[in-house]
């Protein structure tokens, strides 16, 4: 098994790639290979450091293949694919296209990763749509918002297909059986929404998945749903709202410090408190997501990821191979054209 | 000057009603009269216990208008319409129609106060489609939040005329000069959005109104603009969401209390500030919101309001009228369309 890790990819990047890389091989034992992907200097450079310190990989479990050009987090997505035919992330798809490797993985620009993965390697039979989702804390565990941003204008067919990928990400990456599957809409009746929602609700009503019905905005972090289903534009929305709820926190318990002596000694000894309650609600995944319904494995991590969070998008994308995550999409989706 | 007052309207109706029209009777110094529409005989009953406790209005200033029927908050707004003719909301606003009364407020069933107004009273000129927004707090102050769920398939005009109302609204009832329009999107560049947002953007950009661009979910809290554009579909969502934040919150301080013993006293110490910032992002609008664009006015108040915020609608009613927002929403569509 072959994966290939962006080199260039991430607000770190080379550095923590490289080190997040050789953790991986390293705690692996041989499981797989990496191949890293990026501008060879600095990413041999990097290596050589990472080898003063005594971090090391066997040579054939962790190549470098040079890609001269680099996408940067700020390109526009098309065009920077356009421009840069050389890109690590276009050469990085395209080992995995021509059978070199089976999984990429990168922390660089989502958008670019996005589409290149779309372009490079195709889609799942019966996937219109390949969708990124975004794994948000509710009162419960967690649930699985999906599309998180990838698509903005969905047929209710492309809902449907959310729901189905969703369910199988929370099942067979999460461990949640029959993970109950909510229409994200503005009312729990059948008959309300948009044309959208409305069809959506009928199509998800009669496949086989296990859908509760419609849940609305306060439903998500009451944990109502395991997957939660809707347009990318909605999810993009209201995702970044509440990754902007903690700051928000923040100052107005700032504020509230600076109204009198007793406050500020309140918010002193609280601080520590808030803190650990605030950080459950970022929704950034350090992790990585991947995307689904790519005719391949593409795993996206956050432009922060730390090597930590490197090496664990490697064992992400390891997973997705070893549980063949696209054969049960196929399936489910054929299942649902009958 | 009559204001209409739905007797009946809100979860402790028809006493609160009352008692909050009696108050405002009391404190305006006979500068309208209030007609008090619901069930005679409750109604009648309320006002005595009132005067009971002292609290009475000269006769002339709060008159009471029997309407037989009760559209409940559970109703389903368009059945309830039809089937309940006589009801409060029906009576109250066909009032208004014939000239009896120039404004009319229920804390009533939000749904039917809507359709019933549009219905009702028409729309003003130049309106395609009446809305409803919300005030949100942010960093710095709130903003209006529009359309919050009257409108869930917009076009891109509909987007345009919300953010024209809105703009109104800030400018004449909250007192923001030349209020900032954001609109609602996944990304800041022009380029960004499904199809109804790019062209609401364009539509935008040509008016006179102070656009500043495309904002993000993370820019409401922040405090970016004054009046933020969706569709109803996009704003339900982000308010309920946003509604349900501080129950999260505060479950997720029980949990961190229940830790420790050091926890549980942190937390103990901590909680009267906590409540206080949570208090802050409670959405519920205590004073009543105007629909904006129907011929006529119309507030609508949250189905827990006490005496005390059906005073404030009241208020609300009057400076609607005197501010004569309906003719400036009339002259800012009829500026565009030029």
């Amino acid at each position: 098994m072959t994966i290939v890790v962006d080199a260039m990819g991430g607000d770190h990047a080379p550095g923590v790639v490289v080190e997040g890389a050789l953790q991986a091989v390293r705690a692996s034992g041989g499981r797989f290979s990496l191949v890293l992907i990026g501008q060879e200097d600095p990413v041999r450079a990097h290596v050589r450091e990472c080898a003063g310190r005594g971090l090391t990989a066997p040579e054939h479990l962790l190549r470098i293949h040079h890609a001269p050009q680099v996408i940067t987090m700020d390109d526009a997505p098309n065009a920077a694919l356009r421009a840069k035919r050389e890109s690590s992330i276009a050469l990085g798809l395209s080992l995995q296209k021509e059978g070199s490797a089976q999984a990429f993985v990168s922390a660089g620009n989502t958008g670019a990763v996005l589409s290149a993965s779309t372009l490079i390697l195709g889609r799942v039979e019966g996937v219109g749509r390949p969708t990124m989702g975004a794994l948000v804390p509710t009162a419960t565990g967690s649930a699985f918002l999906v599309d998180a941003g990838a698509n903005v204008d969905c047929k209710p067919r492309h809902l449907f297909e959310f729901a189905a990928m969703g369910s199988i990400y929370m099942s067979a990456l999460r461990g949640v059986d029959r993970p109950r599957v909510g229409l994200l809409n503005v009312g729990e009746e059948k008959t309300k929404g948009n044309e959208a929602a409305l069809e959506a609700f009928r199509l998800l009503g009669s496949s086989p998945l296990n859908f509760i019905g419609n849940v609305e905005g306060r439903d998500i972090l009451a944990g109502r749903a395991d997957v939660i289903v809707c347009d990318g534009f909605v999810g993009n929305i209201l995702l970044k709202f509440g990754e902007s709820v903690p700051s928000f926190l923040k100052a107005r318990f700032l504020a509230y410090a600076g109204k009198s002596v007793k406050n500020r000694l309140i918010a002193l000894i609280a601080r520590g408190g808030l803190r650990s309650v605030l950080r459950e609600l970022d929704y950034q995944e350090h992790g990585g997501i991947p995307l689904l319904g790519v005719n391949g494995v593409s795993i996206i991590g956050h432009g922060g990821s730390s090597a930590r969070a490197i090496t664990n998008m490697i064992y992400r994308a390891e997973e997705m191979i070893l549980k063949d995550v696209n054969g049960l999409i196929r399936k489910e989706l054929a299942r649902s054209h009958d």
